[in-house]
């Protein structure tokens, strides 16, 4: 059977081309019985740069038992933010770079996890370490991956790795990073291009703060004032997710990423935590002013939990 | 403050040795900061070791975060396997062998993990990658664990890494691998020289199976009949641990590891899962016969897993 590989659900740049960069790993390994799919539809950044680099759009799937007994995870572990059925498989391996929590399996296993900026930095180490080659398509879209995750090497979870080997596979991908960085990021920040529903869910993930379903959004822009203009109708859409799905608290960060602040947005529960974690008020508009924050990672997870679970 | 780096409670030679070779891998890297400690008495098979490299045994500590802020864990994850107040410091790297289960952080960390025989074997393949130097001295600990693990390359745990890599550290150590090897293994199986209480506790570590605490403990001989002439002794102490501790089910698996084979003792509960896990029944001296089974973590564990969450 196929393993499937796969990073998480709301697939951004860097989930949906580290299973692809994951996947040819796998296939110079010897195990070639690989496919890279994704939990979830492509956006605009993701496109852009597929498109740009003539790769074909990875299969959608939303359960994996029916077809597969074996999957390999990247840029992901919190089985909430996993395929729906992750239990009844088994899980042979994980490449990512984020904290590790609601994770386990029965058995042993190739894990692999770096505090560095995107989970294709992980894998072109891996490459390296190997001695195996890179395409410059596949470089092109490893490129992606970071240059989306670090905001072209512009957000604190940028690292010395990054700022290293980026300009390597821009190298090996024949591209202009500055140029082709900001036209991807560009190609996802067209807000007159999303609905509210893609605006407050593209990105958004799931976190379990101190007993709470915490949902946290996040959508880049190059103006904030696009955003403002919208924001009843993000708030009604953050208000129906809630609802419908149970979360106690919807915070969705709107991220400047030319000036590099961002304000946050919420619906439900818990406002006196965000405020506490942020060391700032909701305003008279109900917005947060969240000066120089881009990471939700970096940025945002660490500080409001540790608000929840004080 | 320095960072601690230890194995789990109940430390094996695997464990022990690994904390010094990871940290020999964190100085090269330029961590100098660091001390490889345990969280427990040296076992026979180790204190072996230990003498014959000449290298001094490492500090017991019971509690760590009245020293550090940081820890890095080696040949565990699982926060019951830990030091008792690992909650209150930060994880920043995790370098192990064995499946990932009740392990969380709030921040991303290194993680490197492989389905492989022994912790030492990841460690050795990160010092190949990074080109860093072995010493003799080094190669013997590294060497000593490998062994350990996988019983001088017998255990089912086994792998090809391992049959490639220990005859490459016997040799940086300068030793006869089976000679060694053999004195090493049969060093730690002196019944005669353990207490009932060393003989069940002294390997033993807890697993949450399916709701219930399920402590396994572990004890390697050359010959099983020195177990069965201490069986009562031995079940007495199992009953009052399990009684003072909350264990549901306490099983020792007696290993003898000249043929491979293993009996099982039990206090407790679910005697009617372990037979299922295993196809076997408890005789009428209530010993569960375990042919070819000589490895917890790939031939105990797994079934019983499936058994308690059937």
């Amino acid at each position: 059977m196929t393993t499937l590989i796969f990073g998480h659900q709301n697939p951004d740049t860097d989930a949906v081309t580290s299973a692809m960069s994951f996947a040819e790993y796998q296939r110079q390994l010897g195990n070639t019985d690989v496919e890279a799919v994704a939990l979830g539809e492509m956006n605009p950044e993701t496109q852009y740069a597929l498109d740009y680099f003539k790769h074909a759009t990875p299969r959608v799937v939303k359960t994996v038992a029916n077809e597969t007994d074996t999957v390999m995870l990247v840029d992901h572990n919190e089985f909430q933010q996993s395929v729906a059925d992750i239990k009844d498989v088994t899980i042979a391996a994980v490449v990512d770079h984020h904290r590790i929590a609601n994770f386990e399996t029965a058995a042993p296993l190739f894990y692999r996890a770096e505090p560095i900026g995107s989970s294709n930095s992980v894998i072109y180490e891996m490459f390296q370490e190997k001695g195996f080659t890179i395409s410059p398509q596949l470089a092109g879209l490893m490129a992606s991956g970071i240059i989306s995750d670090t905001l072209l090497l512009k957000s604190p979870t940028t690292t010395d790795v990054e700022r290293k080997i980026l300009p390597e596979l821009a190298k090996i991908a024949g591209i202009d990073l500055q140029e082709y960085g900001l036209a991807m990021l560009k190609a996802g920040t067209n807000l007159a291009a999303k609905s509210d529903l893609e605006i407050v869910e593209g990105d958004a993930k799931s976190f379990d703060m101190g007993g709470q379903a915490v949902r946290i959004g996040q959508v880049n822009v190059v103006d904030l004032n696009e955003v403002y203009a919208r924001q009843a109708a993000i708030e009604d859409t953050m208000k129906s997710e809630a609802e419908k799905n149970g979360y106690d608290t919807f915070l969705l960060i709107a991220t400047d990423i030319l000036n590099s602040d961002s304000t946050g947005f919420l619906f439900g529960k818990n406002q006196d935590k965000l405020e506490q974690a942020f060391g700032a008020k909701f305003d008279a508009d109900h917005r947060l002013a969240l000066p120089g924050v881009v990471s939700r990672k970096k940025q945002v997870v660490p500080p409001l939990q540790a608000a929840f679970e004080a």
